[in-house]
């Protein structure tokens, strides 16, 4: 029998629109799993580009190639996606699924949920270091996070449907809600952003001002290779999730720097018994989050 | 004709204290290079092992070995290093080359100045995430800085020997004073392992405290294993660091306290484009000290 109750991905073309390294990963795996891809991107010469890599079945600046999508996925930079067109909007088919990519899901839902009945907040949890129409990679899904943030009255067919196109390409499903949603990528992903890139604005500044500008760039290693890559990122991607997701990203950024403080407490006042319990809870901890990853 | 200012290694067997990572590299570094090894452990369990993974021409817990031995090369822990039990002073050459590999220098020489005529202080900057009898592995210096701090009265001869290993070992040799060593390295490498120890304990505290815990834990990605990487390391050595390197990893975490209450003012005034103008910083910074290593 049937699992009746298996998320199904509905028949027909998919449609995408953006094909950075989102857009362009999901057409080369959709096709890959033998779906017609369609999708619509901004500029001509971007359009060129897509087809010369394959990215997608068909690639046009033109709305019109969505009207037969079953599955629409916006797979735009956040700014956009918070202030879409309206010749997009228009251009997405009422009975279509449509879901987005984007890394702060409360203020797109609070833009999306008014603009298309089968909205569906979500977030593949994949990056690389690259961007742009030559960024996208098949495989890039499998065994990632994707998260769907539903509301209570989003369309449960559509719901599954995005279900079915996570699994479909290998990622591990999860549902949460929005507030919960951002809180935590606030702590484990657009803090670490900031964390990271004072790492290398205090080095460069203090040590400038004792005298050791060039000693610190000779002697920096691979721990604070590893420890500033998310800081050293794209700037106009961290400045979004900041603006995006303000109110999370400033209370992990509180609690943060109360830690700091607490450790600078340790060292005030020699506590290295304490100071080795915090870093011995560090060591223990990491696993926990990152088991799967390192 | 030769190079007379060319720096040299003496003739005659080549000493090391300590078999853990920096320890049993430089062992393995050296035979491969034709050089006897007289390597001397705390324990004899350790000797077995170490004679088992050929760490050394020679191994023994007795510190007779190194009485012909024409430098040595302390590859102790900060702590043992300075407080060194008196028969291993007693058993160090008067005429041979002594040097460390500690990562903070004033300490060292406070203690190490006193202890032998021909002490030079220096710290190869290499790691792994290993330690101990199995960590040491061919090749760990190769293009790594080693520092040395010497004194006015540093023996230039005992200096231009350490110079010496170093090069045969293929590192890049850097020359400065133990306070801009000291400083340096607090920016680069102790302060990072405690900015990356409180991302993880700050995701475990503030993460309980939204009843987020095992969001927190499913959700991060590769970014927050890159970040967290030093501050999930070893505990004991953290802790060392920080007391053996007080007053600069003070300063260093007070700068940077500064830079996230800096951070959380822009989030506060809304300020997007100051915002993006640091993120653009850190993003054109990260390449002056990381270019060689990411």
């Amino acid at each position: 029998m049937a699992d009746l109750a298996a998320p199904s991905l509905p028949v027909g073309p998919i449609g995408i629109v953006g094909l950075g390294l989102i857009g362009g990963s999901l057409g080369l795996d959709l096709q890959a799993r033998g779906r017609v891809v369609r999708a619509l991107v901004h500029r001509e010469a971007t359009a060129e580009r897509a087809r010369a890599r394959g990215l997608a079945t068909v690639v046009s600046t033109d709305g019109a190639l969505l009207a037969d999508c079953v599955l629409v996925v916006l797979a735009l930079p956040l700014d956009r996606l918070l202030e879409p067109p309206p010749d997009l909007v228009a251009a997405l088919p009422q009975r279509a699924v449509i879901t987005d990519v984007g890394s702060v899901k409360q203020p797109v839902l609070a833009c999306w949920r008014e603009l298309h009945p089968r909205f569906v907040a979500s977030h593949p949890m994949a990056g690389t270091a690259l961007a742009g129409v030559e960024a996208g990679l098949a495989g890039l899904f499998a065994g990632r996070p994707w998260v769907a943030t539903p509301e209570a009255d989003t369309d449960p067919a559509a719901l599954a449907a995005v279900q079915a196109l996570a699994e479909l390409l290998g990622a591990k499903w999860i549902r949460c809600g929005a507030i919960e949603h951002d809180r935590s990528v606030a702590l484990i992903s657009h803090l670490p952003v900031l964390a990271s890139a004072a790492l290398l604005t205090n080095a460069d500044r203090a040590g400038a001002a004792s005298g050791l500008s060039l000693l610190v760039r000779t002697l920096a290693s691979s721990g604070f290779a590893d420890t500033t890559r998310v800081g050293g990122g794209n700037p106009q991607l961290g400045t979004l999730m900041a603006r995006c997701n303000r109110e999370a990203v400033q209370a992990a950024l509180g609690s943060y720097r109360q830690q700091i403080e607490h450790i600078e407490q340790l060292l005030q006042q020699g506590d290295w018994p304490a100071l080795q319990q915090l870093l011995e809870q560090a060591s223990a901890l990491r696993p926990e989050f990152v088991a799967s990853l390192s």
